[in-house]
């Protein structure tokens, strides 16, 4: 609560775009806790932060867990700066009751995960996870022109460390779910077993526009009255691959959008995602196929190009097993889940044993300034956090 | 030709919007070619002009043709134009054969019938005919705030005449088809027995935005996927009422329109067309009967509310036999057809004995700045008008 002051919106949300003033007095506030903690600090070049509890032994790889503490535009309080904080109160639990661990504990602050401001999304973990180059985050620009890199440094937080040169025993990543499925379950903690993968196309019919009232039905290319069947096709094919499968049309553009004429062109995007590469694969079959159907039976023209592939990125076995196991230990009720949303742990997954502790949020509403979550399942999911930290760094005494 | 010269684009169309400066020379190079043929002015309060030649009896109401010569921002060289100089060109063939009628002739330029600049469209012609009055047409203003009685005053046109204080015997309007019809069947001569009534509705379809990722097809309130099976239903229904039924979603907004939300809400036009009261009132009531359907299966909520009402008017049925027998005796090819569109005539067709002579227009393309047509089928048409007017008028010698 202390700080989503700090970008407050009217609505209760907060509004803290990574990179500006706010997210630097965002990044101020958690590091001077994490200090107060008694956790040392250090930045990489693309910003991502890294609070350090000792352990016994220095030379012991850190057991990590973090997310991130930027938001959306219009977003809430908990989306990623719980998994700070839950990370942050681990360390106070430890301090509290003078458990030394092992292994060092590392609570990071990744660099915009929102992608609100900057292109790409998640762009902090990324670079750490050679996803991409630390060039390539630089070179993104907001819309007024500032590059990642100066606002880095205008805020303070370029560091010197590079990316990835940072060793890493394991990660568990605390979030709220983002979803209704644990809510409708009536279930406290989501064992998280891996991220959905999606594929993103963009397709676009082209018919003939033309006069509403002056062009018989059987003369018409009405781009929309097919395009309606893609989309529908779309949400089908969700339908058809449960439970994971997910089929969307998000984004609609009609030209020339005009009550009294037939449209001329719709463009529209696709959005399919399940669980595993072949069911995935199934599904770009079935809409290409369906696409090819619909082109040869309508005649009109209908592009679909494929935009965006991220892989289903299943979680760790060993990690995963840990989560369940603290959950069942803390007396927490507890299901699997795959996560369908992007998040930081799913760059960390390529390269450590990762796994995700879900808790509900309040009517699966994320993204949103009425974003909430029951302070005991908060509570819950840190207590998840610490036992799952505690087991794989190793408690001296 | 010379006439598109005004206001002539680059790609061959013509962007003149009703009482620019650019309309006013519009009107200005008309006005003199009817002085030219020995007509008298007359322009009423509303900008319409009236180019009168002389009957024997004046004391007879004139016989009436005429369209208008303002056009869309991407507009034609033909729709309107091409009414308003075939009306010229039946007096100078008249004047070249040195015909005299028994009752005067007029060529009358209907004020801002295409509604680009300002609402309503058809002004001129509704206020003669008394669909609306003066004022309203005087309180409609342009997108810069300039109102329709500043611009009339301003370019010249703001006459003194009363709108309607001016009888009229009969009207015919010689225009381009503006679909595909006539070319489809290879026919010169569109005798139009009348225009298509039409009903318009705002549909709103409201779901719950949710993340596409995490969301499970179970969880979904996808305004889209419902949204899609009524936009389906608006082309059936003019599928399911041939041969003058029409159905079209025009206007599509999405909301939040971004590519993994799954849309909240959906705002769609639907556009319902055909010959008859009776059958619209049928194409009415089906579409309210699926919706109905459509909100008790989905559990969405589905708001559907007209906006506009727009009666089918059929022609006088001796102007639509006069039209049709000048097209048999001049050997030209011809069919009844039903305007889709709207036109001036629609408004004449309440005060007066009515038809329309359609001719092909290339693709059935207008509202286009390729809009075309064959110079033979426009002579065509300007013969089949000539001879509807002297039968109306009556020749002396």
């Amino acid at each position: 609560m202390d700080l989503a002051r700090i970008g407050a919106t009217p609505k209760g949300g907060v509004a803290r775009l990574t990179l500006t003033d706010l997210d630097r007095e965002g990044r101020d506030w958690v590091v001077a806790r994490a200090r107060d903690a008694g956790m040392s600090i250090s930045v990489d070049q693309v910003g991502n932060i890294f609070m350090r509890r000792a352990g016994r032994d220095p030379s012991l790889p850190p057991v990590m867990t973090g997310s991130h503490v930027d938001t959306q535009p219009t977003g809430g309080k908990f989306d990623g700066n719980y998994g700070v904080l839950a990370g942050l109160e681990v360390v106070r639990t430890l301090n509290d009751h003078d458990i030394v661990t092992e292994a060092p504990l590392e609570v990071a602050v990744w660099t915009n995960e929102e992608g609100s401001r900057f292109v790409p999304v998640m762009m902090g973990s990324g670079v750490f996870c050679g996803a991409f180059g630390l060039d390539h985050a630089y070179a993104a620009r907001d819309a007024g022109g500032r590059s990642v890199r100066e606002e880095l440094a205008r805020i303070g937080y370029l560091g010197s460390e590079v990316p990835g040169c940072h060793p890493v025993a394991c990660y568990f990543e605390a979030h709220i779910e983002q979803g209704p499925v644990l809510e409708d379950a009536a279930t406290v903690i989501g064992v998280v077993d891996g991220a959905l993968g999606a594929r993103w196309y963009d397709c676009t019919v082209t018919g003939t526009e033309a006069h509403a009232g002056s062009t018989p039905m059987t003369s018409r290319r009405d781009a929309l009255a097919v395009a309606t069947h893609v989309m529908q096709e779309v949400v089908a094919l969700g339908n058809r691959h449960p439970p994971h499968g997910r089929g969307t049309v998000g984004y609609v553009d009609v030209f020339p959008n005009s009550r009294n004429v037939i449209p001329g062109r719709v463009r529209f995007s696709i959005d399919l995602r399940n669980a595993s590469a072949g069911l995935l694969d199934a599904m770009d079959g079935e809409i290409r196929a369906f696409v090819d159907r619909t082109r040869n039976e309508s005649g009109l023209a209908i592009d679909v190009q494929q935009v965006a592939h991220y892989a289903p990125c299943p979680f760790d076995a060993g990690c995963i097993e840990i989560v369940e196991r603290a959950a069942g230990r803390l007396g927490e009720s507890h299901m699997h889940v795959t996560s369908g949303a992007g998040h930081d742990a799913i760059h960390l997954a390529r390269v450590t044993p990762t796994s995700m502790i879900f808790v509900p949020c309040k009517d699966g509403i994320s993204h949103n300034e009425i974003e909430d979550a029951d302070p005991s399942h908060l509570e819950a999911g840190a207590s998840v956090l610490l036992h799952c930290m505690l087991e794989k760094a190793g408690v001296v005494r």
